[in-house]
């Protein structure tokens, strides 16, 4: 199938590519590095990078999540879309579902690979957090109009973490065995509530 | 000071029934060890465990827990009293607060240790699920008047070890330099939710 554009140059290219990726997000963070930086370290045209990877956090999550190895290519934007399209008042259970949907198919030996690198202090720590706050919950927090967005993401996002741990690594009886739209059904209007309730009077600026 | 009833046998008797603690909870599980087979485990009479250990929890929670080495004797029935006194409005934010005040005063480090272990796959994983659902999670299920309470009470506890991943581990910003009364404020609300509100229509019996 001929298409126009940069074409791979090898088998390698993409191996290539996330080697570079791997060595330049732990050297710069993720909020630090850049695709054109990680073409130069890999010595490819920016457009090629492109090519295999639509964007900085797949790239990212591509290249530094051991969860990624072996996943089709997930595309964290997406995600972020997914929760976001629809009404208002069902994000908290979208989350819930998106989040849980995505790790029941990983697989639970991924997230304890996932968790067990946090826990461990490896290098990818910092950059895992910026991913996070930046490429996830940052669109997420300027959606909403409410005060305090990026706290309420963060303890939204502690919250779904929080069912992972109980589901996929302490396997806490009730939680493993729930079907996700079952826990989406009862935590999601909690996360709603975190998201968007009002605050309660001692949390608003006085 | 003279006292009635067993006196220690020496310095090392409380280290001689930890260590045939962690031995027994590790054969037996949580459930399946008593304090008599403990006792019978290190030499001792059941009096004297009694003497350094008021209960089987407490003595789970000192033997197997690496967070418990070198802290003051946590009990975690208080902790559960503490959560349960007071309006059942606030069952929530007293839950959050009990939860973070613990572990803020343990350190991030202890946290960690914990959660290192139970991600690792270490062998305590068994008993330490039987000693949070029967010894923490039971005692508050039994308390709410509600349908489904342990899957109420499991997510619920799923939602405060979110927080404490998101506060020692991660270090999400904001939620790592938020104060416990702001994020009791914020997060208890969302498991009071969890515990006693309404269930969504799907998720009651049909």
């Amino acid at each position: 199938m001929a298409t126009r554009g940069p074409r791979p140059q090898g088998a390698d290219t993409r191996s290539d590519i996330l080697a570079a990726a791997s060595s330049v997000f732990a050297d710069k963070g993720y909020a630090g590095a850049s695709v054109r930086g990680i073409a130069r370290e890999a010595g490819v045209d920016p457009a090629l990078v492109h090519h295999y990877f639509e964007s900085k956090p797949a790239l990212f999550f591509a290249s530094v999540m051991p969860v990624a190895q072996g996943l089709p290519a997930v595309n964290p934007s997406a995600l972020v879309d997914q929760v976001l399209s629809g009404p208002v008042e069902e994000i908290g259970r979208r989350w819930v579902l998106a989040f849980l949907t995505t790790w029941d198919s990983a697989g639970p030996e991924r997230f304890r690979a996932l968790l067990l690198g946090v826990t461990s202090g490896d290098g990818a720590l910092g950059s895992l957090r910026q991913f996070v706050t930046e490429a996830l919950l940052l669109p997420l927090a300027s959606k909403l109009q409410v005060d305090q967005p990026l706290l309420r993401t963060q303890a939204a996002a502690a919250t779904v973490v929080g069912l992972a741990v109980g589901r996929y690594v302490v396997r806490l009886p009730e939680i493993a065995n729930a079907s996700v739209e079952t826990l989406a059904a009862l935590v999601g209007p909690s996360v709603q509530r975190l998201l968007v309730d009002p605050l309660p009077n001692e949390l608003l600026p006085s």
